[in-house]
């Protein structure tokens, strides 16, 4: 079977659920997943399909030129189509912490997250042994204020010449230009850690620990040009009491950023999140 | 508009959805929200899709007719249809706790809840002081061993003669027999005092206590003749320590409870929960 | 058995907790709970310690007259003794909305709160009806910008005449301002519906939401002049996705308002509550 | 400075802190933390007490047999003194699954965990790269239902020449008998993949699963001989729904098992527990 995965967003109006499953079942495809959701202040529809489709007869360039000419183009409609036998290419960008990496790449090598890693990029080498551990080609590129156009440039060439298609920032301590965001909007997710939009910027868990809060957090968000402003894909939370410092702070964060990223690399991977207006529709 | 909500439960088979679909389409209907499941191990497709048809020109009786006989019939489908306009009528059933009785009777007031309260019944007096401030009629109809089948007629009668579509044992301390949850399958909401399975039956917090645990629950599920072994709606939990007593594991048990028991009657209200196989389907 | 709760704070240097529990035991007491916490950063030692001593021999004043000559005096304490056969005084706040003061009330009456509530305060009459189901009186003091002053002179006269210990404001719609902060230091708890620091000031809600969050909180914290910067008591949090409207969040934001309030409103009533250069330390 | 810790417990009596306090004053020590618990329905009275004492005087025997002889005797305490500058050394057994190994792993890289670690057993040797990347000694003892006894005595061989002080079974997927427990009573930590006491036993995801629970859970405790009846260290949970297949629970279930084994672990190594009548005291 033809498993495929589609996804549409267009200016809400009548009609357009009943078209696109009647498309699918003139394919002769059958759903086995469909989720809408309308944001009824913007007025904007976003659709995810999942369809399976007779492996002999189905043909991708024709279903592509047909949804076009029979829905899309009424519907005025934004839309992707993944094929589910196609696991998109995440580069990971990683800098001195290794809590995020060795999460990231113990769930690949268990087989949980359906993505192929081609590479890890740095801009410091002290992580190289584990990429070696997980045999995944490492690429350490240093990053100063003077070189960091040319270092970018390098990365992207990496990440062309491996067909990337989005990349993880497993805290990755530089600031990543619009020369890459451009590139890869919507398409390079970061964990934060803290509870955005509280504690924006550097040292969140410091801020948090001087300001006394009992509840600390980290959001995983795509990356855009505002510092810590992008569309959050997932947020989680851990308690905290007077009792901890900020070592401990710092502890605790740990283990909520390498889950919270996870899961975003999962929703992500799967498809199952669309950007718009800043904001994200992650789809269950 | 004509606002309805359609659930739908049958063998899975292709095209399910966009027979629906493309029959709401016909109907000069918009699809506001749909949400499946397919349930891979029984093969069995449930879905939940609310509409709105232009107030002037629909008919319930003929989208009825309709529906079955064109969609339903070919597809086996069990299905209702409820328009939003007209609210489900539910009966609390209580006997000496208040806690959760208030908190429905709050969100009630404060039109939180999709449903009109025409009634409350329970086997002793101590509340109706709450029904009266809240001006609700109240029936008291104690229970006893022997008393228990005539008590039941009652109840049936009472429930009958007000329409009553569900009902809310707000923790009622009696057992409801088949003689009512014949007449009201898939419709007797409880509100059991601990995660479930774990801790069945009476007392579950000192067993709980006892046991040593670190976290404490409560469950809503549908009544079923089995005690404590109908399909679960609802579960919550909260931490608990070596340093909390039983009276505090009531304490912490009855704001779960309250919270876990609200969220069951929105869910039900709103008709986003199907009943299969011992099971619930909750929609989002 | 007399039963009394000391909170002490002073310089952190040896000794301190041996002196204080030889003196309780010297003075024929009994030590059955006993917590401390010192902050490494500033130096400072904090201590809640629950002692029972004889009904008959015990005497308030000399263990006042002696704890401050023994003890007290060497270590410069700052300290409080509190029999907790003497239950604190409290007044309620409120505005328009229900849903805390409910909560409130119901726990009141159900006995798990240790305070008395002589009286109701509110700017509007919406509420009185439940003040009277309960049995409390209401006083309706209206607030403009022009009468201010004068209205919280008059909260005061009436805080003052029940004997008042601390204050809830239950999403009480008014700032209070330094005439009542500065007779109340660290007695004022106030609800905020946001995951405090983020989205300080009106609103949060509708902010949180313009942010695409995937989580929302409430926080109760102490109130100081500056808005919404006061020391934190307890947070608590919920997670929301995208399909969930403004109007989802305040729903579920009253749920978790009137748990967070409630949780601090016992913290402080038990004493468990300590504050500290903007911070509160909160034993368990 | 020579940091202890202080573990205590004895039947309840006054005058117990008042008399460890000024035992530790007079042997010139600073009480950094002091944390104590009454059963109150078992009667008896735990302590854990962390004190500094000057690197020059301090002597340990003379600790012992002072503490021994001017307290200990006189309340018939059963207590226990580690110097923090001793680490325990932990045995991690290991099956197939590598979750849970690899966390460990990471945080003991990452000096997380305060262990040595000098040992891997496994029944396989499927995990034996990991081990080697990590640079831990790997000994595989294949287990059959006839060398069960004979492999257990050369686990406990291994055990004691390495000077194990406690055993962690991180999916171990073999029943340690009572060969074993005895020589390491409260001493064996085990990960359960369910919220206990509910899924006792061998497949609890697939028990859970086939229940229709709305959340699962997993369970840290101590090894007793009745399987997963040990005294439970710790618990979380997640949320789960209709969606979600019982692969989805095992794949949930990972992340919560890696966790909820390694705060067991700390817990533990920072000898905040201590086991009473089947339960622990988890101090903060």
């Amino acid at each position: 079977m033809n498993h495929i995965t589609l996804l549409i967003h267009c200016k809400d109006s009548p009609g357009i659920i009943a078209s696109v499953t009647s498309f699918i079942h003139h394919f002769k495809g059958n759903i086995v997943y469909i989720d809408q959701h309308v944001d009824r202040q913007e007025n904007v529809f976003f659709m995810r399909l999942e369809g399976e489709f007779d492996q002999n007869s189905f043909s991708y360039t024709s279903f592509k030129t047909d949804f076009q000419t029979i829905v899309a183009t009424k519907f005025e409609m934004q839309w992707q189509i993944h094929p589910a036998s196609v696991k998109p290419n995440m580069a990971v960008f990683v800098s001195k912490y290794d809590h995020c990496l060795y999460d990231i790449l113990g769930r690949y090598q268990a087989g949980e997250l359906s993505v192929n890693i081609p590479l890890i990029i740095s801009n410091h080498n002290d992580l190289s042994h584990i990429a070696q551990n997980f045999e995944i080609p490492f690429y350490h590129i240093p990053v100063t204020k003077e070189t960091k156009n040319k270092a970018e440039k390098k990365q992207l060439e990496l990440l062309k010449s491996h067909d990337i298609d989005f990349i993880v920032l497993a805290r990755y301590m530089q600031i990543v230009s619009e020369l890459v965001i451009n590139e890869y909007t919507d398409n390079i997710i970061n964990i934060h850690h803290s509870f955005l939009p509280a504690f924006v910027g550097a040292k969140p868990y410091h801020a948090a620990f001087a300001r006394g809060v009992k509840i600390i957090g980290a959001t995983s968000h795509y990356v855009t040009e505002e510092l810590d402003q992008g569309p959050i894909i997932e947020q989680d939370i851990t308690r905290v009491t007077h009792s901890h410092t900020v070592k401990d702070f710092l502890a605790k964060g740990r283990d909520l950023e390498k889950i919270v990223l996870s899961r975003a690399i999962k929703l992500h991977a799967n498809r199952k999140t669309m950007v718009y207006n800043n904001k994200t529709v992650v789809f269950s």
